[in-house]
């Protein structure tokens, strides 16, 4: 895929908006557009325009006007990619991107490929491997949460915090190698309580950095939510009212709707995923129990549980479907809600009844809402946003989303928990040493300090087309 | 719908693509962007920037980063709208383009209407109507004809072509107009001859213009060609044969797809809209004769006709099914072009035969196919393009495609008819004077020297949001 010498252009917008954006980067950038592009002002050259400069003028084809475009320029290495690159903002028609396409290749530029944009920006030192996946998933984020953590990573600050640990573990290393050199002298260099102190350290931040994925990879893709419930206890309602405020804002933006195979609301920044559910119940119709059994799939890997019932149900049914929540969610930290709905038809006293005989345990909460007249749902609300751990969105605390990162982080881990029990066990340095490196080796992966092209390739595969 | 002296904002791309691009112009455009947006090069101030220039930095609400963004600069009145502008590129997250035309509209901007900038430029004088309404035919254009025709109608070719005519016909009723100041004192200052003349030559350039409308209509949402024939003759082995190739090319571009109730195919520029029906046949079923009916009802609005018949059939059946079709048919402005498919399979001499025994009108052709091997479809495709009218894309004559122009053009003819008629019959000087008021009224509505709040209203809410 490396191919810097090229010159690559593709549209950097999709759809059927105004305007479209065509981008070209590399060596060629200036000399290709100068080729199709005629400047309104004939005194103009591009060649001799500075960077971050606009020009107006027509792209044509032999004698054909094909648009009248603005072309931006930018010169390395003061631009995205830190090549030459130019954007040409045309109007958003098929027929005119097509042909500013066809006319770039036609003159020497290559059809980018997915992410290769980003990959130079990489290569050319503009970010490091790390910032470059933040791209993707800034470009992708939905919600205040998703944004702010893609945006924390294209910042640095995952990377400053990798950089430490590397830091220190190369320190750590060189005392122990140093040790190594001397080693039939049988000197000891390194101060092991220094060695254990930093390696404890290190796996302390590795293992809150790959706790924080869970979470991270949650904000970033949805926080799975399972309504569950019997029929007739208005989940339906429920979802309406949770989505509506949601629906409107996502529509103001063209081109946002998306597959409606489960439902996404953004509540106070934070991306919900809702599934609706059959209900749970004992029953011996085969097709019913596969339907069921789906259910169960469902629960077991939501974050978090609404659990739908009438007010109206007796004690006994409700702690019937309580109870069965319980039997099939045993992780405590799954959070569980349990919503008593329809307040609005409550008799005097039954709320009361229900709190005095059902009794919670400690990942559990219930609340008494009308999904019909809106009564509850703003507590329930800010229920799930703090269960989802909104708290993280306003601490300073790094969260990773990516999940490369995550399994270099468990490879780190597992690394220096070998270097602790050598420590512990006075393991020859040599075996010491081998594993620190391996600890280091996958630090330098997440910013791209080590890199293959596999793993490049891997990576931007992953971009759209433009970026 | 008018007001000009806010500053209004809107995306300008949609979809989800690399980058976004979000358009303020208005006078508070520069004073707007300082308040969200801070320069990399803490030295730049936004408001000394000259236009035509880019500026790099944050986008920033209170202390949370939004994004880094490309903001480019515009001045009055060197714009797209005339007005001092703003082009925020940024990366095309849902939020983040959210989250900054909700910091825009925050800091004094008001969402834009559908069509706003553009009707903002019509309004400054830097197009007139037409051009502004070809705006958003480029927009649309999916082929090359019907690029072209959006193409000379922005650039000014048919406004041109009015204002002569606007010109011959202001010159005649300030003669006509002289005479009837001069009406008692019963003096001919206007030589008839040249009257008529005038007339004349204004409306058959009129009419020119107006019937080329059924031509430039076509081409700019497709031309209609239905292809009929009884099942089994092939005709979705045809139909296949020839999208083929158009639908790679579409779908390079990202977000061109679109609803296949129809199939578009671009041929040699011209796009083509095809419609499979049922054959043509005889029946007593009443669900099948409706079935029928509507195939009748696309037959007639076709502009081509596919017949497509099986080679093997016998010469009584070839020309039974041609005769259900020109029964159908009695237009003769409909091409028909008659398919003998399955060439492959057919015996030596069976060509010959079918030539030899069936007698085509002046409007039909023959060709013998074979939609499974390929044979006869580029000769197919020829014929479709040199009958969609292909000559006119490389002939010089302006060809209207807006209906609105249209009816305007009709409204004119009908004018200058009546003054015709009027100079012919000896008719009042004041009576003349007033169609010819009137057909240079109309002529203006085109242009839009002469307009109402409603006509803008209602051209430029089909134009979509941000353009």
């Amino acid at each position: 895929m490396l191919r810097t010498g090229e010159t690559i252009c593709a549209p950097a917008t999709s759809g059927r908006g105004a305007i479209a954006v065509i981008r070209i980067s590399g060596p060629k950038s200036l000399e290709i557009c100068k080729r199709i592009f005629f400047p309104a002002d004939q005194k103009v050259m591009i060649d001799n325009q500075k960077g971050y400069s606009i020009v107006y003028g027509e792209i044509r084809s032999d004698n054909e006007l094909i648009d009248d475009v603005l072309v931006s320029i930018f010169r390395a290495p003061h631009s995205y990619t830190g090549e030459d690159s130019i954007e040409i903002s045309c109007h958003a028609s098929p027929y005119i991107q097509h042909k500013v396409l066809e006319l770039l290749i036609k003159h020497g530029a290559l059809p980018a490929q997915a992410g290769e944009f980003t990959q130079r920006a990489f290569l050319n030192g503009k970010m490091d491997l790390s910032q470059a996946e933040a791209v993707a998933d800034i470009v992708a984020s939905e919600s205040r949460a998703a944004h702010r953590i893609a945006m924390s990573q294209m910042r640095g600050e995952f990377s400053d915090e990798i950089n430490i640990l590397r830091a220190d573990l190369l320190h750590f290393a060189s005392l122990i190698e140093l040790e190594l050199d001397f080693g039939e002298e049988d000197v000891e260099f390194a101060d092991r309580k220094e060695l254990e102190d930093i390696v404890e350290r290190v796996l302390k931040i590795a293992k809150d950095l790959a706790s924080s994925f869970s979470l991270g990879n949650a904000i970033k893709n949805g926080v799975p939510v399972v309504i569950t419930g019997s029929p007739n206890t208005g989940k339906s309602t429920l979802l309406n009212a949770l989505l509506k405020e949601d629906r409107a804002i996502v529509s103001e933006i063209p081109g946002t709707t998306r597959d409606a195979i489960e439902d996404m609301a953004i509540i106070d920044g934070v991306q919900f995923r809702f599934t609706d559910t059959a209900g749970l119940r004992d029953t011996d119709d085969i097709i019913e129990n596969l339907g069921i059994k789906k259910t169960h799939e469902k629960i077991r890997t939501a974050a978090i549980i609404l659990m739908v019932i009438d007010i109206n149900d007796s004690l006994v049914q409700i702690n019937d479907t309580i109870d069965r929540v319980r039997n099939t969610v045993r992780e405590s930290d799954t959070g569980k809600i349990i919503l008593l709905n329809k307040t609005d038809t409550a008799e005097q006293g039954k709320r009361d009844e229900i709190r005095n005989n059902i009794s919670l345990t400690g990942d559990e909460s219930m609340l008494f809402i009308s999904a019909l007249t809106g009564e509850g749902i703003d507590i329930l609300k800010e229920n799930l946003v703090r269960i989802a751990g909104n708290a993280s969105l306003d601490s300073d605390n790094v969260i990773i989303s990516n999940i490369r990162h995550y399994h270099a982080l468990l490879q780190v881990i597992d690394s220096l928990e070998r270097v602790k029990q050598g420590l512990k066990g006075n393991l020859q340095e040599d075996l010491i040493a081998t594993d620190i490196r391996q600890a280091i080796h996958y630090l330098g992966e997440i910013t791209g300090q080590i890199t293959s092209d596999e793993i490049l390739d891997n990576i931007f595969r992953n971009f759209c087309i433009g970026k």
